[in-house]
């Protein structure tokens, strides 16, 4: 099925181990003896030159000596070592190396020199690299043991369908951990460490590729590839397998330009959680709901559709649980009425909208249960069912009633997600689990892991609509630095972005005529690319009424600009009219140095700032896109007609976010930021006035640009 | 120690069983088995006219045949024989009953006057009732078991300092459940029911007092006696006994009026946090945290002082923790110089500044964890400590150290908080808890907890500043109804709220000369207690330039509310001077129909709304309390001098929230809501004025008073 160049690393036919010991617990041990005992079906070759056999293997004393195919040698050896084995592992024509070997790039500058001296050589021989300073990796449908975690030591994990890859080693077996006592049954588990080679980008797309693998988990600290992991995204989108990421570290790569507003407010973390959500990733905020979400997509059903169910024993907490499910965005509806008359008629007292409070009744009438449950699915038709049954998961007659419950509804519905709320033990826990029901104790740990399966059902339900990658761009390139207002605005009407029409003057007498051509009032702006901040520099002077405020404006503005920065090189004075009604936002455009070009809308005035209402992309962005930006900001109230207003130009600013989304994508490396601040969106039919702008182009063979 | 008079209810010397049953888990023979088997030590009297002798007790026809002092009376029938046993039980003296018995208020209005008069008899002859319609209580520790909830047939909990009191039965036995898996010992255990006397808040006081009880965890659906329960809650923070709460249903109690923005805007929920807040109750966010944080306030000290250290064995999961702790407010302090290079000194590529990372190295030398953890008490000095170990609490070695690290930390420092976050079976967990130190496997659980008991630090670390009760109130009447906005301003002024000159005008010539003797430009607002919303009704005109325009202005807002509301009484137009500079908010109060009068201070213009920024206390505040919620608001830097703007007069603001808040308490019954929208806080030295003012007022006596 699947031609992946890691094939011969994640599935190998033969695994050599360099510095294999008969020591236990010597990581030159570990994986050797994992592989014997859990039944690997290659060949196993322990690399020993002081030893004829280990662990009751014959040993080679070199990779060369084995003369037969090596598709993965595991380094089990000092970094002193490695260089040697390396030789030895391009001479015998090995496909794969996992480097166990620390003391690299994590340790110092010298190591880093030395780790990308080693990787070099093997990308040179065609030899794919896990590491080094990895915990390797684990191929567990396959019993591909090539990591010497301890974790190993504590008890195996089941096979089954997530996949998890981790730059960590410890969150690796950690999560390794997590799975075996959750019951979650893994397919690859692989620990990237430095990263020389293979990151964490290459394994997703594998395990996309994978049949073995439905799910994929995976942890990360950065990313020095954007556009490979948004390859390896689209990937598994493509194939529609569910990518669940935990992603920590702020990392402070790339200096922001500091003249640009929309790079301080991205931060990295904005930026990562743009391509998640334009990916289709759910992104989990702590590492119980990364497992949850998991496990969940291992062992149900997305929900055929997006409407929710909530069964109760307890009104006060059915109450919890519809508030809960309300801030998670899922749909809490009604019951038809047929269906509510048909509980009623057993429990007049009970609730029956939905929540459906079937009371405390429930311990008299244990069938009121599969009753409510069944009409909830078949006539009320809701996409996932949760069911809270407080502590009766623990009396073995509730427990062997969940166990029918569980088999009934799935049988009968088996598009339908279901999961139960109640106390219940760790046997009872992975019985209905193996049935496709989870249970949770916490029922809103319930509800958020419902909010990201009904996440993955809306994803897949359309096709999917991923940015273009960088391959697809039209060239573009902006000058390194800074430009002036007018030729900012000059270019962002070159692409589509109207401003009104302004004037240039460079004389008193001009800025006179200028403003007389226009029309009164005026605003008058100091015109320099040396100048993003004008205000401060008292460079502006606004609501310009007649000529001789006009002569005296211009006069202040060149007297304060000079008094304030006398050694900014001054174009002159910008006129421009000023312009009434609309709702301002602010629109940018950024260059991050791992995913490139991003763009932001954010509400107008102080609101961006002191609320954070803004909303990111990955450029380009399509018109949906566009759309959904506006709706996702707090204030986007204000466009549509906020307490009378008239309405505001919400398509023509879709379309003003996708054209600067498409001029930011083009410029490619040359995009440093572009900030738009404020775009006036005008009543509808009036389109959208760009006030003022900043360019920042980049020179990208410059040391050390942002 | 304590005289409540719960102390026969709760710690009863007696206990009768009205309906005691010999039928295995008959509701009548549940709490008879559970008195004797595990050893209730004081007298047990089942009654029952047909049998002689109940469980190997001697049985009596009734109450009064026992003939000697009953406190405690379980009503163990059903609903059609609860009079005559109530007769019964007045006729014994009983002093406390417990009623289980179903079919009252929960079922219809018919129930609902049942259960009035059977409380009504109970309270003329001085009995205490728990219920109806409620799975009754127990006291673990003296093994009073009047309860018949099935899950303790799934096994006890163990005593300990916990009590719980719960509304809602089905929740009262989950969380029974709850706190046996995990360990947590309880006190007492109560189940209110329909709560015909015995609420809540009676059950949060009588813990306050008991000695057994050191944590107070409370599930809240409703509350009808809100200064009952603030009573409650101000007893429990005397006495530094820390309340955990869940507090579920946004109940539709009292409708509000809808001529306030303040009212709407509230929501009971808002008010219920405000309540919380300024009493010192945590209030959970869900039932795994509710438990979490109730178990590490039973186990572990609170936090010597606020500064929190993270030690993690991943430098990644030491950045999400990192993360975290500065989302939930807490001071990741760095190392100091020296502590760090003691650590370097053993690990030179370590993370030392805080968080702590050790590395992977922590394997081949486990040795590292003592040394980088007593280095940061002993030098880094932290309050708490957190220390990630990621799979590590699996194997025996590793348990064993964290086993001598948790023994050792907490001898050397018994006054700071530590937790572990690892994976760890219940045994091991349940060992580290013995020794104080509670353990999640997942790290954001952990820094959620503790930022709880960072809260309780720092709430008991000052002398409790609440508001006063409602009987403290120097009583003022606010005429029911609204009033004009010239007679809502005098109102304000009279209670120290300043609001610019205004003059009133009932004709045009009247109208010319206040705007004269005002000074151009001017405002000018139709005058009418029945028009709360005078723009919607065309009846503002701002800006008024000149003698004409006050003409013309004064006819047009006569003309267009006459037009818009012909009925409506006009008391003539306000002229107001145009008021420049300054911040806008919005400054309110309203009476909520439980918890009493509430001030609000929010946000001026739309943020208010769309970004909900506000901030809520129970009336009256101090001045501390008032600047708090300055401080609260998200938009607080606009009035810290935002981009140069002039610092606005924040002290006179708390002055002014501060006087509502007195006003507004002082109120008491009569009030039903104030907006003041807008306030404008001037520049410093200047205070604040109220440009718009509501006032409702309400007549406590008509039937529906809001």
């Amino acid at each position: 099925m699947s031609t992946s160049p890691l094939d011969s690393f994640l599935t190998p036919r033969s695994v050599a181990v360099v510095g294999a010991s008969t020591t236990p617990d010597k990581i030159g041990a570990v994986p050797l003896r994992h592989l014997i005992e859990h039944g690997y079906d290659g060949a196993i070759f322990p690399i020993n030159p002081a030893h004829a056999e280990v662990q009751g293997l014959p040993a080679y004393p070199s990779l060369q000596a084995v003369g037969r195919p090596i598709d993965l040698a595991i380094f089990a050896v000092p970094a002193a070592r490695v260089d040697d084995a390396m030789s030895d592992a391009v001479a015998a024509g090995v496909k794969s190396v996992v480097m166990f070997s620390a003391g690299f790039a994590e340790i110092d500058d010298e190591g880093a020199r030395a780790q990308r001296r080693i990787a070099e050589r093997a990308r040179a021989a065609g030899i794919r690299l896990l590491g080094p300073n990895c915990l390797g990796f684990m191929n567990i449908g396959r019993a591909v043991y090539a990591t010497f975690s301890p974790v190993l030591s504590t008890g195996l994990v089941a096979s089954g369908p997530v996949g998890i890859v981790s730059q960590s080693g410890a969150f690796a077996a950690y999560a390794y951990g997590m799975a075996r006592e959750r019951g979650v049954g893994l397919s690859v588990w692989v620990a990237t460490g430095n990263e020389a080679d293979i990151q964490v980008a290459d394994c997703i797309a594998w395990m996309a590729n994978d049949p073995a693998t439905r799910v994929i988990m995976a942890y990360l600290e950065g990313c020095t590839d954007g556009e490979k992991l948004k390859q390896a995204l689209a990937l598994a989108r493509a194939v529609r397998k569910p990518v669940v990421i935990v992603k920590v570290g702020r990392s402070e790569l790339g200096a922001k330009a500091a003249a640009s507003h929309t790079a301080a407010l991205a931060g990295d973390d904005a930026v990562f959680d743009a391509l998640f959500r334009q990916y289709g990733v759910w992104r989990a905020r702590t590492i119980d709901e990364f497992f949850d979400v998991a496990h969940c997509l291992a062992v149900s059903p997305l929900p055929a559709h997006g409407s929710v169910g909530l069964l109760t024993v307890s009104g006060g907490v059915g109450v919890l649980m519809a508030d809960e499910a309300a801030e998670l965005g899922l749909d809490v509806a009604p019951m038809p009425g047929e269906a509510q008359a048909r509980i009623r008629a057993r429990v007049p007292f009970a609730g029956t909208m939905n929540p459906v409070d079937v009371t405390g009744q429930v311990t008299a009438d244990p069938e009121l249960l599969p009753l409510a449950a069944h009409t909830m699915l078949a006539q009320g038709g809701y996409g996932a069912l949760v069911i809270f049954l407080a502590a009766a998961g623990l009396t073995p007659a509730m427990q062997a009633m969940q166990l029918r419950l569980a088999h009934e509804l799935t049988a009968a519905h088996p598009d339908r997600l279901l999961m139960f709320s109640t106390l219940a033990d760790a046997a009872h826990q992975r019985a209905l689990a193996a049935r496709g029901c989870l249970t949770f104790p916490d029922p809103s740990r319930a509800l958020r892991v419902l909010a990201a399966a009904d996440f993955f059902r809306r994803q897949f339900s359309v096709p999917p609509s991923l940015p273009e990658q960088a391959s697809e761009r039209t060239a573009l390139r902006l000058e390194p630095g800074l430009r002036n207002e007018a030729d900012a605005l000059a270019l962002l009407r070159e692409h589509g972005i109207a401003s009104p029409a302004i004037r240039r003057a460079v004389s008193r007498e001009q800025a006179c005529a200028a403003a007389q051509a226009l029309g009164f009032p005026v605003a008058m702006k100091v015109l320099s690319a040396a100048l993003p901040h004008k205000t401060e520099a008292g460079g502006v002077v606004l609501g310009v009424n007649d000529l001789a405020q006009a002569a005296q404006a211009y006069d202040r503005i060149r007297e304060r600009v000079a008094a304030a920065v006398p050694d900014a090189a001054i174009d002159g004075v910008l006129v421009a009219p000023m312009v009434a009604g609309g709702v301002e936002c602010i629109l940018g455009a950024h260059r991050d140095p791992v995913l490139g070009a991003v763009v932001m809308l954010g509400a107008g005035g102080v609101n961006v700032e002191l609320m954070r209402d803004v909303s990111f992309r990955l450029a380009p962005v399509d018109r949906q896109q566009a759309r959904a930006m506006i709706d996702e900001l707090k204030s986007a109230p204000l466009l549509r007609g906020f307490r009378g207003a008239p309405v505001a130009d919400v398509e023509a600013l879709a379309d003003a976010i996708v054209r600067l989304s498409r001029l930011a994508f083009d410029a490619g490396e040359t995009l440093a930021a572009i900030d738009i601040n404020p775009l006036r969106v005008m009543p509808v039919g009036q389109g959208v006035l760009a006030l003022d702008a900043l360019v920042a182009g980049r020179d990208p063979e410059a040391a050390g640009a942002a």
